[in-house]
């Protein structure tokens, strides 16, 4: 069985760049006991992926040249030598940026697509929902009436923050691009307020959005934005590192305002989701049933066809997405 | 009675000049039911002073104008309308840059010059050394085997955090201003290894004293140092930031290496140790007995007379000092 994969072909200098990638046929192997071959639906990017494409420390391995680029994955099992397996089971796993794929049975995920779409377990019932959820209940862990700030909070991770922080009484505080994405945070996410980054104004914006200060900070871009969000800290304020999105491409990102951390007696802790599975069930049983009943909301930005793969990862890492990045593969 | 104290005469701009203090001499007031009249015979001098000679947001309120400076005293008891104080008890407290100082008994503590020397309660025994000991056991948290890195190393707080490091069966390296220092923190204080980083070499000399990479900081200056020390970090590693002297007098620090916080899912935290009073009387039941001993070691920087603290504490702002800075009064 013949299938098209997108392989690293080369690491960007810079800016990722749609030529870093290249399309390929390929042929499928049989399977072997306990492996299971699945049809990949949608396909999951991820701002984590730039860091995989340079060969620079990291705290994950390099993406190979010439081989299949890494990603999650959603899909149904067109074969199956793993028992707990049929033929027709949707499934989660980390298949990679190609139209099919091959796991052993323990690396797939079963889903049950009756109670919440396939799609949505690459998002808000899955990888960036439960990053949303540690980062809020594990390192922030916010008291009703603290104030909360979630930067790219239109995506696939700061969306569920602010939505989660909500649901705990506090006051949630978006800081998105573009007035578009501000009103959907705001009047469809249910944020108190949304600062638009691009307006001009970030500092008396975010001020203004913030009167009794911040608790709590949800952080995936970096750059000016945290450095702006580190002057609004009330004491004791927790900050939980996700992403740098800002400088993943190697501008440089001085940050100003490290005193605040002092000053302030705050707590910056780094995180990545995959080292902490032993959260994984207790978020996902927070997450699914409130996504089946319509309390979570979330938006999906799709991209057609496993070509344009590349091009989605470019307009991701520049916020050109609108919630969760996916490509949907017919 | 007539004694002198300094008043801060005006507040700086940029680095701290002798100038912003002035000389007065005042008549001391008649005891009220409770208090104390202590004759000090030791100033501290410590780098929080700076942030409160200024009016900007601290996590204190500013020192007032033509006030007696704040600071932590030694001394001994010359009058006493407080039942748990007699005439000659040696007591430390808050009294200020003067030469004598009246307290509520309750705002002192007596202290036992038999066993360790009075100076040494305002250092390895007093607040730099619960300092020290706080971001070791509560903030690092370190194994044995792990490396610590500690700045402003031959410091009052840096020269205790390394002793109790080595204590706990780790590698203790530290970061001092020349080669004078950093031979007393190797020979004296038995740290294995310290860096001096006016020798012009920093990140290639911070790279071979830490082979194995580090787990935990404990940083007291910031700027380039703290910088370069977050190039170094393993994973997991943890942050005691108790200092950020580089920028104390307003010059710029950009952190260029914030995504090291992420790549290596650090935990950076700010802390302030008069804010943690439970924990003095652990720490202090571990440090006396040590400094009783000989086992904590600690010099002392003594200034001569109450009119040499301004030009003392501008001294300790530029690392002039060696060990803890003191001011003694005849």
């Amino acid at each position: 069985m013949r299938y098209q994969r997108m392989v690293l072909a080369a690491r960007p200098r810079g800016a990722v760049q749609v030529g870093n990638f290249r399309l390929e046929t390929v042929e499928a192997r049989a399977l072997e006991d306990g492996e299971v071959l699945v049809r990949n639906e949608w396909l999951s990017l991820d701002p984590y992926m730039r860091g995989r494409m340079s060969e620079a420390k990291s705290y994950a391995v390099p993406q190979a040249l010439d081989e299949t680029m890494i990603g999650a994955t959603a899909g149904y099992v067109v074969a199956s030598r793993d028992a707990h397996f049929a033929v027709g089971d949707a499934v989660t796993g980390m298949l990679g940026w190609a139209e099919m794929g091959i796991a052993a049975g323990d690396a797939l995920r079963k889903v049950d697509t009756a109670r919440v779409a396939l799609s949505a377990y690459l998002g808000v019932a899955g990888m960036p929902g439960v990053t949303a959820w540690y980062g809020l209940h594990e390192i922030m862990r916010p008291r009703a009436g603290e104030t909360i700030v979630v930067s790219a909070a239109a995506g696939a991770v700061g969306s569920v923050v602010g939505q989660l922080a909500k649901r705990l009484g506090c006051r949630a505080v978006g800081i998105a691009g573009g007035p578009e994405k501000c009103r959907y945070v705001v009047e469809e996410l249910g944020f108190d307020a949304c600062v638009d980054y691009k307006a001009g104004n970030l500092k008396a914006d975010l001020k203004a959005a913030t009167p009794d200060g911040v608790d709590g900070v949800f952080e995936n871009v970096g750059g000016v934005i945290f450095d702006t969000t580190l002057t609004r800290m009330n004491a004791f304020g927790r900050v939980a590192l996700c992403g740098l999105i800002a400088g993943y491409n190697g501008d440089p990102q001085p940050l100003h305002n490290l005193k605040s951390i002092l000053l302030n007696r705050l707590t910056v802790r780094g995180f990545i989701i995959t080292e902490h599975p032993e959260v994984w069930p207790a978020a996902l049983a927070d997450l699914e049933p409130l996504v089946a009943a319509g309390q979570l909301k979330y938006r999906e930005s799709i991209a057609d066809g496993l070509a344009s793969a590349p091009a989605a990862l470019v307009g991701l890492l520049s916020g050109a997405n609108f919630g969760k990045q996916l490509v949907h593969l017919p």
